[in-house]
């Protein structure tokens, strides 16, 4: 946790001027793609939205996706002899591919589509977990997980036997990768973990991550929602076996996440939802299965949610990775200096300095005061950010807290966003000292 | 098995004119609101979509509240302190709502938002399945079954040791209750079956159906995917336990379908899959669960889908189930009247003479030529059939056939549009023959 007592405003060390030396401005390149930006909140004031980790907003390209999907090729997919059932199915696929290309998977056969990154998790829980794992097998997870990479384990392990253990953190807020190093041994089967923290916001370091687990004959599973936004993340050179991602916080629809999984993996793993499209042939009695990746996709998929997504994929990649990389590292460094010039807020997590890769997000607690009232007053003010415990119950449990508030960032954020938020901030809290 | 052998085309019973003195003409209603299918096919042809039952389309409605969603309220629900989370929460929790009133649900509480009617199924299976039977414990089902309503339990059985088995049909091709009232006993635990099978078109007597199982101590499932879009649905009036219905067969968007079962039975069921949203508390090692619907709804939902099915609703209602299927009905008469009067077309399921509520729906083979030679060359003059199984291999099976063609209509349907396609289905007929 990184603590600041300072009682001066601080100058931010990354005013507009500068960022527009060091990095495309690429909230003024994108804006005008986000309708939903552009609206006012009560009183006129103009809408800040500052919770780019609870979900991303969609620019027009994916809303236009989904429309030329329902009003031109709307159709079941893989079974119809007909041009729009054609037209779905390659517009699906081509969805796949798409995502395979992102992610930089061998082929899109190892791409997935779930309805989101928990049930990619539970596909793996359910069918690799229970098909692999049995009394005194270990799974290590970190204790700054995602309930999504925490509750499917612990159902896995109430059916199995199989046993959770969890890395901690460093005093600066990142995974203590000693520790981890240490809890693994022989037993452990698989070490499941997030790429940065949605709360911590750390990058952790999971090439290093693979190579202690391979080393003891375990497998890797990736949470990569709060990574694949703002970074490129490529399987093939993190080296793991299992990743999950997120449509809604990747610009695209909800409804939509995926798995990915080495081929040989998802070849040897056990059906996990069964009815149409995953299967071969069908017998009352038993049945045989379709071909990867429709294995795993029983019913009529979610297609315009996949074709949306292809959409969002684009545009992402269009911009560029790197660049929305470094533009948003700029946006963290002015965050950053300016919750730290305010008194009394803490920060959770590796800084900047400490950590100059880490997420575009501030998870941070005010001495004496509570998240929730200070996310309403923000709110009032047409300020968007979350309170609570992001889904990190564990993690706060840790750090004696009841929650937190959080501010995250996207490309479209622009420092003027940063700078009312934190003047904002800084009045909420003279106004929440001076009524308590 | 209906057969016709008749060699002169007959008129058909319910032209144009006499459709509009029995039952208002939804098709010249609702058009305008389905931009798809206002398209041109290859040659300029007018595309005829006669796919409803494996894809409804989705009206300018249903877009307009996707868009309106996406551009104006989008954000993460139940979790945020923000008033996009508040709106985009609302509008979710009000989709269930109407979800609920739909079906007649005694509250949204009973109702889980799934990926499809299939993941509604395996939730089911997986969840009240593996805690309620065992060894010996039988499930019925009937050879009529959807795969989605198959292999779930296929995949329960191989897991629990409980055992399948399957009422057969008529020879009108009708669910045989007397087989099916013969296989119930008091190991019977569950009886699961289809309302409007998708195949056949026969309309179950489910509230028969349920008083037999219930007197035996069983409960009752029913797969409503092909009768909620057609018919009246009152979960209260049928009187089983679970129902499960897909969005995207009820003009709705893909990605989202539901389960509706009685809050005692979700009440006692354990948790199906694990993550964000489905907890109360969190800890390392155990966790509690959320109150329903919730604890079955594991990470971001599909919250988009669900605002989008919830304006479908809407838009069903707003024209009423009992004038779609009165409408239909007429057109059913129609289509079977065509295709009866061509020679060699044989047409699975009970006629409308046989049974006067049956689905808007033909599936049948042409005897001597292949199901999807006669579909390709239908869509070659715009015209969108289904060839193939439809995913009920084993019906197929019983029946002998290695698949059928099948036109499916819609309330958007017009009578001249069967007539269409009768016409291009003698052609086609006679071309095949021709050319073999």
């Amino acid at each position: 946790m990184t603590t600041t007592t300072s009682t001066a405003a601080v100058t931010t060390t990354a005013s507009p001027t500068s960022l527009e030396v060091v990095a495309p401005d690429l909230a003024a390149l994108t804006r005008p793609d986000f309708p939903l930006l552009a609206q006012t909140a009560c009183l006129g004031q103009p809408l800040i939205y500052l919770d780019y980790a609870a979900t991303s907003q969609k620019p027009r390209q994916v809303l236009a996706a989904l429309q030329h999907y329902y009003d031109h090729d709307n159709a079941n997919v893989h079974r119809g002899a007909h041009q729009l059932s054609a037209r779905a199915t390659e517009g699906f696929e081509a969805a796949r591919s798409k995502t395979a290309t992102f992610i930089g998977a061998a082929n899109a056969r190892e791409i997935v589509f779930t309805r989101n990154a928990s049930e990619a998790i539970n596909l793996v829980a359910r069918s690799w977990g229970e098909a692999n794992l049995g009394p005194g097998d270990e799974v290590l997870l970190t204790v700054m997980e995602h309930h999504s990479n925490l509750v499917p384990w612990q159902l896995l392990a109430a059916r199995t036997g199989c046993v959770l253990r969890h890395a901690g953190l460093t005093e600066s807020g990142e995974l203590d990768l000693e520790d981890l190093r240490g809890q693994i041994s022989e037993r452990t089967k698989l070490v499941s973990l997030v790429q940065v923290s949605n709360t911590l916001g750390c990058l952790n370091p999971i090439e290093q991550v693979v190579a202690l687990a391979h080393a003891a004959g375990a497998l890797v599973l990736v949470d990569a929602c709060q990574s694949l936004p703002h970074l490129v993340v490529n399987v093939a050179q993190l080296g793991c076996d299992f990743l999950v991602g997120s449509s809604h916080k990747l610009c695209g629809p909800t409804g939509m996440g995926f798995l990915w999984a080495r081929e040989a993996l998802l070849e040897a793993m056990p059906p996990f939802l069964g009815g149409g499209e995953m299967i071969q042939d069908v017998y009352l009695d038993h049945s045989s299965w379709a071909e990867l990746p429709h294995k795993f996709e029983a019913g009529t998929p979610a297609i315009g949610e996949a074709i949306g997504m292809g959409a969002a994929l684009d545009y992402l990649s269009a911009i560029g990775l790197e660049r929305i990389h470094a533009w948003e590292q700029l946006l963290t460094r002015q965050l950053f200096a300016r919750l730290q010039a305010i008194e009394g807020v803490r920060i959770l997590g590796p800084t900047p300095e400490q950590q100059p890769d880490r997420g575009a997000l501030a998870a941070f607690t005010v001495d004496g005061l509570h998240a929730n009232d200070i996310a309403a007053l923000l709110d009032s003010a047409g300020i968007c950010i979350r309170s609570g415990h992001h889904c990190t119950q564990p993690l706060h449990r840790l750090y004696g807290l009841p929650g937190s508030a959080r501010a995250s960032l996207g490309f479209t954020t622009t420092p003027e966003e940063i700078d009312r938020f934190a003047e904002e901030l800084e009045g909420t809290i003279t106004f929440l000292r001076e009524h308590s």
